[in-house]
């Protein structure tokens, strides 16, 4: 069966998350009713990254298996005209090779988490980024995020349901952007990994905010990171600041389809 | 009475525009009710734009007249309560004398116009954008935008239902930004001038689409300008794009309250 890498993109607040479970709408199982109307044998498709219920994407990949031979562009067309009305778009299609894998293949995962700090509540940005009562230090902030950069036991900063075999991690980036915002700021934070823990981000994005409203000294970061202890954690953030904005493979399925 | 600006944030899909009217909930409407739960007595609030159905305002300015006097913090701070869960929200609030006028008293009205182009349907920016199939020529855009800068007669470019006095205004500027966004181009027009007419904006957003895409030579659109007719504009944009940024006045009111 050819198969096809499809760069995603999706309002994270109506769904459950990216994967198919009972009960709620996922973004997964919106995306195979839609792949199943063009070829009702599609099989279940896989992700680079399981998003939670309410976070968002600019930048998920997620593989299709099709029956037939398909031009990209014209697949991604078709999908997009049957994911209307949900919020759910593909953004880039490419024929990739059998042995590609979304989840498998991907060698980096990208994240940004969006903090508003002021006081009046968000209506533009309401679900896309946490509103907290700040200011935020962001200088502090970087120097708090600055302990976890490199390889850890994070431990702390994973939800105790994760899944993953091991909590060591690269987090190979954590940078900081403040762009004007009326009546506060706008803080957006980017992280960058090989892969990430269940609840990572959150957690840090978290326990980040104490440091930045000043309830936690920047190295106490770094006593809780090394305590590998989860009760140690700052509270686990919202989701609705994050977001997966773009995942990394050796050979870029949409820029190598791009170059032609 | 004391006269307090509020600086005002919304979303403008759920409403009929700012004005109050017979029939849908307007954002003026909206404001009126959360001000009088405060006090019964305010009267009918002035705002520096008029804006219509579906267009966005993250700096709107209004004035409201109490009858006493508050603390500007807490009066934002009551007003924002009985705004929820309406997406509007006050972002700043000045005491301001009794002869400040948000509308008579503002110099300068900046908007920003956003177009997305790319094939795939929107879904974080649903709403916030006018999306277009494009690809658009952002240089071509500039090069029809710079016959619209100065003292012109706007004809072409107003509303037929338009209560300006004269068409005859002042555009100080377009500038445009091009951000990267996913699967297409994020293309940001922002617009300057004392005052706008009636759908203004939208017409020459509507107009420099033809130019981006390649319909209209950059040229035609002086051509139209000159012809002062309704008829030679372009088709006027959805409203989605359109966001009202800031407003000017000679002693900005937020901003000598932010220095005290």
């Amino acid at each position: 069966m050819p198969r096809y890498a499809l760069q995603i993109e999706y309002d994270g607040r109506p769904f459950a998350g990216w994967q198919r479970q009972d009960g709620p709408a996922s973004v997964q199982q919106c995306l195979e009713e839609a792949l199943r109307r063009l070829d009702p044998g599609v099989p279940s498709i896989a992700a680079a990254g399981r998003t939670d219920a309410g976070v968002h994407a600019t930048g998920q990949v997620a593989q299709a298996d099709m029956s037939r031979d398909w031009d990209p562009f014209r697949l991604s067309e078709a999908v997009n005209w049957h994911l209307k009305p949900a919020p759910v778009a593909v953004t880039d299609c490419a024929r990739v090779s059998d042995d590609w894998h979304a989840r498998f293949s991907a060698v980096e995962r990208r994240y940004t988490f969006r903090f508003v700090a002021r006081r009046a509540p968000l209506t533009l940005d309401a679900g896309r980024a946490w509103r907290v009562p700040g200011p935020l230090d962001v200088d502090a902030m970087r120097a708090g995020a600055a302990h976890l950069i490199g390889l850890h036991d994070f431990t702390t900063f994973r939800a105790s349901i994760c899944q993953a075999k091991s909590p060591v991690k690269t987090l190979d980036e954590i940078t900081f952007e403040a762009p004007p915002y009326p009546g506060g700021q706008d803080i957006r934070m980017h992280l960058r990994a090989r892969s990430f823990l269940h609840n990572q981000v959150r957690s840090i994005a978290g326990t980040l905010e104490r440091v930045g409203a000043g309830a936690w000294e920047p190295d106490r970061v770094r006593d809780a990171l090394e305590a590998r202890d989860r009760a140690l954690c700052g509270p686990v953030s919202p989701p609705d600041g994050l977001c997966l904005t773009g995942v990394g493979y050796p050979d870029d399925p949409f820029g190598a389809a791009r170059a032609e």
